[in-house]
């Protein structure tokens, strides 16, 4: 058939805590910027993750890649440090990285593409409420 | 039309981080019933919170209750309240209660019942995750 | 197998215009009373209809109805009647009737409970928004 | 608090092929009753179950059940019988029984209710199509 | 981190009525093009619309904007002249524009694009309904 | 108004049951690479096919194209042949080509390729489960 790339999604969900703050920003800068996501005890979101990969399709199987495996890096990258955790003070990427959405989505992205063939494209697209998402790269 | 009650459902939001811990249980204790719900750092959810009342409709109006009224009180009793927040740490009603899912819809039914009129019947439907939710009364 | 009975659900969806408004209040108590979904030109919906059949399970067919069958019920009796109308001034149900979700699920159960054999008992379940929605009977 | 019943709902899903076909009706009667649910190769679904506990809050955990051992529970009685299956070959309950949503929703009913303490009343809920939706009990 | 773009998404929601008609047809080709979209007395439906903006994080915030800006924005320009009106009626844009989904789209676009910081390109999809939605530009 | 092109998506959906399995490769193979999707009996899905159509709007309708029209080809040229069908031993397409999501994706497009005017590009999305889904082309 074709000789065009096909792009195959595979969904997460992570729960975890955060909070909005920039430490070079004072007290009073934070709340300004942050609102309330900027509470200083945290507040939370169930949040989607959705991992796009591009790539063309293998003819023995079928598939672009096995989503039981990109499930299983998923997992095992992503999910295991982030789900049931406070991203601020319990995952070492975010010790130095605001954990804004769109900072989630390129830190996802970063730890990714280190796990999959430089073969395939991948994009991220994260949904913090029902809401707001983002998605990279744009 | 018919003299029968209806039902009106009314669906809002909020965000917020917690912990499930009983302190009368030891670290350990806590750590099995719990498991990764009981992270020290906390984690989160996005609560998605139902209003169900009961009653006549009133046939000036054609309503149960004016839902803008009924989204009102909502917001003001419990959103205002636990949106963006700890709930273990910033919210009274958990002071000395664990804020699970089926705590939280007993508080939130107990706070909105002093606040609809005794002509009503009220249930709370609280989704927790996209796969957990629960129903008080049941 | 068990002896009790087993409720199916049935959604279909029509959109429509409508408009809160009755006649025997000023224009000033209608705009009071309705706020923005008293407008004088109307506003619309993609309303969602549930209808849920509580009945035995058929021993023949597994069923407690056949599906097809109580859609076509639906879409003859409601779809057909509702579907892109103007609820208030298309359809005669509301001549007289100020078309509220709690007013529109009567008015549908009224109108299926004469299509649908007396051994079964019905309710009608209509979201009228992503936020709102209604049950009949309570 | 209050000494009111709580409920507690869990969703899982799976994914099976079926056929709906009476072995004491003709071809012909099994075609007119079942139409296109008759087909002889099968179609499928994705099912989605959600299981209903119904009891009182344990004062220690603040749980009716621990949903973790809610998930297993069915996880290990329905979803590894059914997930990826034909429900009528494959599956042992429906040797002899039609797998209509009906009859598939009382079977696992019935398979649950064995393995749950019976100071719970449960209920459950099978999604067969986004429009398609059964309860059991009624 | 990376120097690639983001892409955010907000999510908002209007309730309008319309009517497709062009007026330069004759009622009978109004009919035959529009079908029951061309329905006198208008329809209506809840529809949902996303703004995506792109464009680089800040090194400041962690966003590529503010979504609670974004959200005002939406609201002030497009939710406030759209919800609960009339489009064909009640909105200036629509008086001399059907009011389809594709034109509704490209409306807002040009309505939101003045209101939008140039560094930012921006998308419209716009949900009709569950089935139908569209996206400017393609 | 502008003179970009517009994107317009319709959703349909067919149930189906389907096997993965490659002829040319032993039955360990297949049953390592394919795991519980091998299943011998088949397995099924809800599949929910997304067909994006982009092009510039019709100044005379204000559509890119009817989605009346559009709906009808999707129905005549793909439901009516994989719904309530097995993929594999129903729908001639598949007789050579293993039914992945990427592989029906690819096939539904080739299929609408034929019945929809050149001027348009068409894209392809098919949700195989709440959690896996692909695009065609990428």
């Amino acid at each position: 058939m074709n000789q065009n790339k096909v792009s195959v999604f595979r969904k997460e969900h992570f729960n975890a805590a955060h909070r909005l703050n920039n430490p070079l920003l004072s007290v009073e800068e934070n709340k300004a910027v942050f609102g309330k996501c900027n509470n200083n005890n945290f507040h939370g979101h169930n949040y989607e993750l959705i991992v796009k990969v591009s790539g063309f399709v293998d003819p023995v199987t079928g598939y672009v890649v096995d989503m039981k495996l990109l499930s299983d890096i998923i997992k095992g990258e992503i999910i295991e440090k982030f789900d049931h955790k406070n991203l601020n003070l319990d995952v070492f990427e975010f010790k130095e990285i605001n954990p804004t959405a769109e900072n989630i989505a390129m830190v996802i992205y970063n730890m990714l593409k280190e796990k999959i063939d430089t073969q395939y494209e991948i994009k991220i697209m994260l949904h913090e409420t029902a809401r707001n998402y983002v998605e990279y790269p744009a």
